[in-house]
């Protein structure tokens, strides 16, 4: 592993497998009746949210908290940003706290980079931008297998704001790496100029998007984006891209039905399909804190062996 | 122990007393140089707060911390609940990731029952719209008897906002399942209707409600509600229903004073009185610690049987 | 020790000698691979902080977590001051919960004097309106020493906002205790009325003001003064007082720099000094975690001897 996760982009194959193998072992230890192992112990991880995100940082405050690290939660209100100083000026300060991690989600794409080329401190990327959201496509990519046993040769439909998704991004780089085949689909208005350049297939037609498909993904519609240019309305677009029970009929038997939270219940999915028996969506948030446990290990791991 | 705290109203007084014999034990260890027992080590407490409540929260938190439990604090401003998921969605993602319990504080009524229902995870009431404070009720009850050896027979009189008040309802069916006497008394707008279904004695006049009191406890009026229909102003309120020092000497010569707080000084309740040699209102306060490792220490305890 | 660490006023040159020097043992524990040490397991620290202050309370944080404290966070809003209870009531509270010390943020200059005298607990100030900032003044003094060897004799020239600073006055306090010369510089608008008789010399040249220093310290400009009665714009306020690269020439060549932070870049420091070879603002922040670290030693320590 490098000394910090930026993005799927960075990553090898070998380095996806090693985190999905790691998964496997930490996901037990979240089986046991003390979910605590001393891994971490002594080592301090900063998780420095710039957006707010219940899911994502509960989900990493848990990881570390079963390898027993002490965390520490600072999150910078945008007023605060205004006001304040500069993303490096602050890492800067923290970084001279000597934390041994630090898990940053913020609103611009280059941000973990930049704390990268500054921090000693190991830098995970928890959703920069439009960027990367690589620990989320880890999390996707160890429900998938799960299920499917390996991913090459999948056909992954992935459905919904393409435009303005980070968890898109990283997904179609780490699927691509490993050889599944993935469909995207949107309304025109949310779909990426340039987007084919990624090694998809590209189809506004969700009908065909999904046919034969052993995973669909569908991806949050943002509510700022449900009104105005990029959808007509909320019922239009449940309508013509909305998950149903029919259109999930035209993909494979046994498909599997994600999404990465939060949901919007009659606008990207129907209840009946997230809450069906295809629907493997609580499995991705359970298996969200193994991944990011696997990931705080590998990193430290390394950190140890500098 | 049934699985969860939702309310007094699901108790017994066999469990009730179990819970106060328990929080006995719990006080000592708060009474240590080092008060901390491994008890929950590895269990992960979720205190998921619907509203802000810094009080309720630390008195949680605290608890937590001595019995050795990994806390997590996840505060959801009304803000992001209005575009995002509904309770049950976050309840079945925060649930996915395995915590052991889930303290809850939400402003709907039926909050903690929908959680219980959807949840493997034990959960606690800290609050729940016009419904339940079941811990305040206990740690009220645990004061009343450190003074009065048993609570049957007891005349306790609750004076204040009647109406908005789930301490009210917690505290009325706690005392009465345990065999005292209630009386209540409030301005006739801030009297539910049929609350003499609930076995008390209603009083307008807290001068008569007051007399022969073993037990005062007053509660707060909340700010919001201070101007408009139901209260004419606060001189006036104070006037006619704060406790005073007068007012005092008409109950019991050992009568005991109590507020769950916060208080508002010359609104409900007198400085005089509320620091005054017959308040415990900070006895409350210390003992809701303990009251709280109780039902975290029982809980687990039942979780670990299963 | 005195019970609480209220403000330099209180401290004698032995007591400031003596959390230096505990601060070298502190700071060579964070300099570990395991960054943590038992002294304080099973004691719980309250920050309890009325104003944001991503820096200061992270600092502590960090320094309680080394230590193994039980830390919590009591973040109260200035919205929930206005609806809730006095400061004093607020100060029972958690008082009554029984933290062994409370890290005290405040907008009001009396608030750490206040908990002193109802609190059992053991009160740090944090920063308390425009009276004192303890443990900056400590960390800088700290800094300097590294750097100098010693206090006594130094030419110090503090430069900025010297009317709002409490860290100008904890500062002077200290360095003047120590034997240093003090020279201040600022804008008239913002030279507090009698600072001279802290025992400084007052300059509004910084030009002058900084010739032969040994240490400049800077003190942010806050931006809410920014326009308006104090300064005329942030560019002259910058050609007048920012400490610029020619500027910093007129010190002594072994002059280094110092900044408590956020900076303002190009207000009152030119980031070519920030960044520079004189610059130890980094250091600075490294050793505050070192320095609270310290005082929540020693403070804990005569908790124990009580």
């Amino acid at each position: 592993m490098k000394k910090d996760l930026l993005g799927i982009a960075d990553l090898t194959p070998d380095e996806i497998y090693l985190v999905l193998d790691t998964t496997e072992a930490m996901r037990e230890i979240g089986e046991r009746p003390i979910k605590k192992v001393p891994t971490l112990r002594g080592k301090t991880v900063v998780n420095l949210f710039y957006e707010p995100s219940t899911r994502t940082r509960t989900s990493f405050e848990i990881a570390e908290k079963r390898l027993s690290a002490d965390t520490l939660n600072v999150a910078v209100a945008s007023s605060s940003v205004l006001k304040g100083e500069t993303l490096a000026d602050t890492a800067r300060n923290i970084e001279a706290m000597a934390p041994d991690m630090i898990v940053l989600r913020h609103a611009s794409s280059g941000a973990c980079h930049l704390l990268s080329r500054i921090c000693r401190s190991r830098i995970i990327n928890a959703g920069d931008g439009m960027h990367e959201h690589p620990t989320q496509a880890l999390l996707d990519a160890f429900t998938i297998r799960e299920h499917k046993r390996h991913l090459a040769g999948l056909k992954v439909t992935i459905v919904g704001d393409l435009l303005h998704s980070r968890v898109l991004r990283s997904n179609v780089l780490l699927l691509t790496k490993l050889g599944a085949e993935v469909w995207v689909s949107a309304p025109s208005t949310l779909v990426p100029p340039g987007i084919d350049r990624l090694g998809v297939h590209v189809s506004t037609s969700v009908d065909d998007a999904v046919v034969g498909a052993d995973v669909i993904m569908m991806l949050r519609i943002q509510q700022e984006r449900m009104h105005g240019a990029f959808v007509p309305s909320l019922r239009e677009y449940f309508n013509v891209f909305g998950m149903t029970a029919e259109r999930v009929r035209r993909a494979k038997p046994d498909v599997i039905i994600m999404h990465p939270g939060p949901m919007n219940r009659g606008v990207e999915i129907a209840s009946e399909v997230a809450d069906g028996p295809y629907s493997v969506i609580l499995e991705q948030v359970a298996n969200g804190v193994a991944v990011r446990m696997a990931v705080l290990y590998l990193l430290a791991g390394d950190a140890g062996a500098d």
